[in-house]
C-alpha cells in the first residue's frame, strides 16, 4: 500500500494502522541508518519555518539527508516574501513547483492545511500555532511503544502547559484512539482548551471525567488531576462511578508522564508569565519518589526550561533524550512513505477507539467567521483566498468547528435559505437557540455571528430573534 | 560552444542566440528532470541573499539540487560579515574560493557587477536593487515563448510599478531585442525611469512614443498608455504617425499583460505607499473582459499583493503560476551552462533589434560620482575599492551612464587633459553645455559634477564656466 | 592512527604531530579536490552559528560538501530554541542525535567545551566569544608553513586588536608550541589579555619580555612593540639581555605580519570604538617599505575594515586571500579525520616547545565562580547544568584558571576541608594570601570569591582573614 502524495496536517490524517506502518518502517530504518542513503535520492524537501525552531527543523533536515535527499530551507522569520504581503496560498503554489514535499511550521493555526490545499505536493505540518504538531505526536507514541510494546491500556499523565502547547492536542487525540487512559495535570490556568476537551469527550469511545466529578481522595493527592479520560480498552474501567475509576487508575501507577514547558512566547503579557513560572509544577527527584511514579517513563517534547529538574537526567525513567533521538528515524520513515520512495506495510485496521461521526459542513463562505484570532482563515493576507468552512457539530446549542484551526464557534443567529416566509424581501433571522431554529433543515441553514452580520447580508430580525449584546 | 565561466549580471550579457540556447536546454531538462541529477555533481553554488527573498533563492537552490550539486547559503540579512564593515569586493574574493558559482541578491544597484569583477568564478545576478533581475527575465521570456512560440511581433503590456520593480528594466531591454512591441501602463507616479526610457529609445531599432505624442483616442481608453515602443519587426508599424500605430496595436489586442506589484519596500515614505495603493491599477475579471485582452496571457513575477485579483486564478489566460514553475528548469539550464557541465547549442546570431553603439568610456576615477544613492559605487564600504566608471553616451548635453547601476549623470563642467592654455597653472574648467566644451576631444575630457569638485582638483573657472547653483 | 571522535575545542586538543597530520592530509586533498567527493558520503555535519558569520560557516559547509557529506544549519541568531530558555547542554544532546559532527560558534566563552561535553559526537569550535578559534589557527599556521616550509624559528608579528580578537589566543599558543618568536604590536588599549600573556609566559619554553624591559631603541621604532616572546628554538635567542634579543629579532626582519581588525562588536561603548578607530595602526604601502618588512608575508583572518589598505592587495607579500582559500582544504582534512573517514598519518611527537605542567583541579562546585561575565559557566540558562571547574595554577598568590573560558580568577579567602580546628561548628576561613593558607594541602582547599560567599557556606572569619572590600 502506498501513502504517496498524502498529507500529514493533523494526526487524524493517518489511521491507527497507518501509524503502525510508519513505526514499523522507522524500526527497520533505525537498525541500518547508513543503508537508507539513496532511498530519496534526487528528491527535494522544502523546509519552511515561519517560527523559531532548531530542533524540529534540523531533525527533518537530518532525516531527509539520511535518505540521500536534498533540502531547501527558509528559516529566516520575517525575511520572507510574506513580508511583501503575499498569501501563504500563493507561496504554497510556488514552492510546490520547486520541491517534492513541503514541511511547514507557521504561527497561524490552520496554516498547514492551507499549504496542503494549494501546494500540489505532500505537506507535513511541523506545528501550526497552538493547533497541532503531528510528527511530534508520532515520536511521542513511538517512544511509548518502544518502551512498553503497546499504548493500549496505558495510563499517561499530561503535565504542565496543556493550553498553549501545540504538541498536546495531537497527542491527546492519538492516545485516545490507541486506547490509553489520560490524566490531566495542568499548571494553574493552563488547562486543556475547551474545544479539545469537547472533541475528546465526544469523538472517542472513552469517558471523560472533569474535576468536579472526582472524589476528594483523588483531588487532594500530590498529583492534582484536573480531568481524566478513561479508555474503554480495559474491563475494570467500565465501572460506573468515575472518581472510583480515577482512583484505581492512580493507584495502579502512571506509565508515562508527559511534561511540557510553559509556552511563554504565546502568553499575551510577560508579567502573566512571571506569575505562572512561580506556580508551574516541577518534575524532580522528590516527585518521582511518589508511589504512582515508580515505573513511570518521563517524556518531554523539549526544549525544557525549569519544569524538568536537571537532577533526574541520569534516572533510568528519564526517556526524553531518547525520545528526541527517535525524531530522525520517525521522520525518515514518514518522508520516505509520503514521497512514495517506500511502500507502507499497512495492516487491516483493527482497533481504533474512535466514535464514527459525520458532521454536516457549513460552506456558505459568509455569515460567520472563525473567532480564533490566530486562525489562518481570519488573517488579512489570507481572507481573500480562503473561504471560511465549518463542521456543524451541534444544533442546540449551535456549535461550529472551524475546518482550519478546529476552534469552536457559537453563532447567535440563523436563517433558512429555503425562504420560509415566501418572499426575498422578508428575509428574517432568528436566535440560534430558539425552538424555531431547529426547524430549519441543516442543508438550508444560514448562520450569523451576530445581528449586525445578519443585517449586513440583508436580513431582518424575525419573531425569534433575541437581542444579544455584540462583542 | 561553451558558456562556462561567463557571468549573468545584466540581460545584455547574453546574446539572443545564447538566450535561445538556454531555453532549448531548459526544454530538454524539463522533459526529464529526474535524469539531470548528477549533471553538476560535486559542484558548489553559493547563494548569497542580502535582501529578503524566498522564491528566487529557493528556485535557484532547487535547480542546483535537481542537478545533483551542493549549495551553501547566506540568507540572513544583516547577520553577515558585512555588518563587520567588510566590502563586497572582499566578500566576493573569499566566497569565490569556497564555491564554483555565486548567485547574489543585493540591495545596492551594481553590486552583482562588483561580485563578478572580484569572485574569480561565474556570478549570477539574482536582483541588485532596482537595477536588473536577468534570470527573472529569462523566465518571463521563456513563458511567453512557450505559449506563443515566438516573441517577435508580439504586443506586451507592462502594468503597474514600472519605476521600482527590478524585473522591469531587464525585461524591457530583452523584449526590444527580440522584436516585441511594448505598451507601458504605469500606476500613478510609477513610470519607467528616465534612464531606462532613454536607453530603450536610443539603443534598439524600434520607435519609442511618449504619452504627449499619442492621440486622444488612445489616451482615453480604459487602458491608459503612458508610452509605447513599436518594434520594426512588423511592416505596418513603419507608419509615420505614432499614435495611429499605437491605436492599431491596441485594436489588434495585447498578447501578454505583465503585471508587477507595488514595491512598497522601496518607497521612501510609508504614507506615500498608502496613497499609491488606492490608485494602483488592478487586473480582475472585469478588465479581462475588454476586447484588447481577449487572448492575453497574464504574467506576474510574483509575489502579488492586490494588483491581481484572486478571481482570475482559474482563468486559462492566467499564466503566472506556470511562469513561476519555469523558474526551476531555466535556472537548471543556466547553472549547468555557466558551470560548464553542459555545452550550449548556440546558433549563429540571426536577428537582434539592437542599434550597435560604441560609447567612449570615462575612467579617470575622479571628478564625477554616480548620482544614484543606491549605486554600489557610492557606498561607504565600497568607495575605496571601486573606481567610478562611466560611458559617455552624449556630448551635448553631456550625459554619462554609470557602469555599475546604469543610471544617467548630467555633469556641469568639463576641462581638457590636453592643457589647452599651455600651462598647468592655468588649468581651467568650462560649462559642459558651452560651445567651447565640444572642442575638447573625448579622450581628453575631464568631467566635473560641480564647480566645487573642479576647484578641489585644482581647476579654476574658464571663460565658458557659467555659475550653476550647487545641490 | 585515528583521530575519530576527537574534539577540537582549543588548539591544545591537537598535538604538534597531529596538526602536521592535518596539514599533510590538507595538502593531498587540495591537490585533487574533485576526488574527495564521497569521502564523507552519508555523514551529516551540523553547523550551529549563534553569532554572525558568513566566512567561517560557509567554508565549513563548503568543505563538507566537497567531501560529499550533508549539512544541517542553524545560522539564524536569536531565532533558535535558545530563545525559549533552553540550555546549550540540552541543545548539544539533541543535535548530537541528528548529526555525526557539530561545528559551533557561540558568543559565550567556553560554550564549545559544553557542547563537546554533552553532544556524544565530535565537536569543532568555530569561535567561542573571545576565547579561541582553533580552525582559524590551523589555517594561519598552514599558510605560514606553505610559504616558509617551517614555523620554527620564524618571527611573527601580531598587529592590531590583540584583546578582543578570538583568533589571537589560539594562534599565540600554537606559534609558541611550534617554536616561533612572537612580536606584539597592539593598538592602544588593545593589548593581549593578561591571562593569555600569563599562560604564554609560564607554559611554553620561550621567554616573554614585557614592554618595560625593552630598551629605548626598540621602543622608539616605527613598529612599537608591547612585548616579545622569544623562542628557544634558535641559539642567539638565549642571550641574557632581553631587549638586545628583541633588537636583533627586529633587525633580522619580520617573517609574517598577522593583522587583525578592531572587533567593534565586542566593545562596550560605541564612542570608545570611534576613538580607537582613529589610533588603530594601518598596514599600507608606506609601512611595508620599512626594512623589517622587506620579506614579510601579510596575513589577516578577514574580514578587514580599514587596517589593511586596499593598495597593497596586489603586493606579492599580501597573502591574506590565499590564506582564506586554505580554509576549505584545512577544514576538509579536519572533518574527514574527526569523522573517521580518513586515517591520520601522525608522526611520533618530535619537538614541542611546551613546558609540561600538571595543575591540580578545583572541582567543589561551590565557593568560587568564574569572574568573566562572558564565560558560559556563569550564564543564567547554563549555571544549573555546569559545575564551575578550575585549575589551581598558583598558590601564592592564589590563581585559578577557569576550565571553560581559561580566564584567571584571584579568590580572596580559603578554608580547609580537613576541619583543622576539629569541630564543624568552628569552620573558619582565612585570607588566601596569608602565610597560614599555604599550610592547607591542595586537595583540602576550599576556595571563596569573597567573605560573603564564605559566610553563605557557613564559615566564619579566622585569625588570618583580612577584610577586603567586596566588589
Amino acid at each position: 500500500m502506498t501513502l504517496a502524495n498524502r498529507n500529514l496536517v493533523t494526526i487524524d490524517d493517518l489511521s491507527n494502522s497507518e501509524i503502525e506502518a510508519v513505526f514499523s518502517l522507522a524500526d527497520s530504518m533505525a537498525e541500518s541508518i547508513d543503508k537508507q542513503f539513496g532511498v530519496c535520492k534526487g528528491k527535494i524537501m522544502a523546509s519552511l519555518f515561519f517560527e523559531p525552531s532548531t530542533r524540529t527543523r534540523l531533525s527533518f533536515e537530518s532525516a531527509m539527508h539520511r535518505l540521500g535527499g536534498s533540502v531547501i530551507t527558509a528559516s529566516d522569520v520575517g525575511a520572507t516574501s510574506l513580508s511583501k504581503g503575499e498569501s501563504i496560498a500563493d507561496m504554497a503554489r510556488v514552492i510546490g513547483s520547486y520541491a517534492d514535499i513541503i514541511v511547514i511550521r507557521h504561527p497561524w493555526e490552520g496554516a498547514a492545511k492551507v499549504v496542503a490545499d494549494y501546494a500540489g505536493v505532500p505537506v507535513i505540518n511541523a506545528g501550526d500555532g497552538g493547533h497541532e504538531h503531528p510528527t511530534q505526536t508520532l515520536c511521542d507514541l513511538y517512544t511509548i511503544k518502544k518502551e512498553r510494546q503497546t499504548i493500549k491500556g496505558l495510563r499517561i499523565a499530561l503535565w504542565g502547559d496543556l493550553k498553549y502547547g501545540r504538541t498536546v492536542p495531537s497527542l491527546v487525540y492519538a492516545l485516545a484512539r490507541f486506547g490509553a487512559t489520560i490524566l490531566f495535570r495542568p499548571g494553574p490556568g493552563l488547562e486543556l482548551p475547551e474545544h479539545v476537551m469537547n472533541k475528546l469527550g465526544s469523538e472517542y469511545t472513552g469517558r471523560l471525567e472533569r474535576y468536579a466529578s472526582l472524589n476528594d481522595k483523588v483531588k487532594q493527592r500530590l498529583f492534582p488531576l484536573d480531568a481524566i479520560y478513561i479508555t474503554p480498552s480495559k474491563p475494570h474501567q467500565l465501572a460506573n462511578i468515575p472518581s472510583v475509576s480515577a482512583q484505581v487508575e492512580l493507584e495502579e501507577g502512571v506509565d508515562a508522564l508527559y511534561v511540557t514547558r510553559l509556552q511563554l512566547e504565546r502568553l499575551a503579557a510577560a508579567d502573566e508569565g512571571e506569575e505562572l513560572k512561580k506556580e508551574y509544577p516541577v518534575v524532580d527527584k522528590k516527585l518521582l519518589k511518589e508511589r504512582e511514579f515508580k515505573k513511570t517513563m518521563v517524556l518531554h517534547p523539549l526544549p525544557r526550561v525549569n519544569e524538568l529538574a536537571r537532577e533526574i537526567d541520569a534516572d533510568p525513567r528519564s526517556t526524553y533524550f531518547k525520545q528526541a533521538g527517535f525524531g530522525v528515524p520517525i521522520r525518515m520513515a514518514l518522508l520516505a512513505l509520503l514521497l512514495g520512495s517506500k511502500q507502507a506495510a499497512v495492516a487491516k485496521e483493527k482497533e481504533s477507539f474512535i466514535r464514527a461521526r459525520e458532521y454536516p459542513p457549513y460552506r456558505r463562505g459568509y455569515g460567520v467567521k472563525c473567532a480564533n484570532p490566530r486562525c489562518v482563515s481570519v488573517q488579512k493576507t489570507e481572507a481573500k483566498y480562503i473561504r471560511p468552512e465549518f463542521k456543524i457539530i451541534n444544533r442546540r446549542p449551535l456549535v461550529l468547528r472551524c475546518l482550519y484551526c478546529e476552534h469552536e464557534v457559537y453563532p447567535q443567529y440563523v436563517a433558512s435559505s429555503d425562504w420560509h416566509e415566501g418572499r426575498l424581501a422578508s428575509k428574517k433571522y432568528h436566535s440560534a437557540d430558539s425552538h424555531w431554529s431547529t426547524k430549519i433543515k441543516t442543508e438550508n441553514l444560514i448562520i450569523f455571528d451576530s445581528a449586525s452580520e445578519a443585517r449586513a447580508q440583508g436580513f431582518r430580525p424575525g419573531h425569534y430573534a433575541k437581542a444579544v449584546p455584540e462583542k
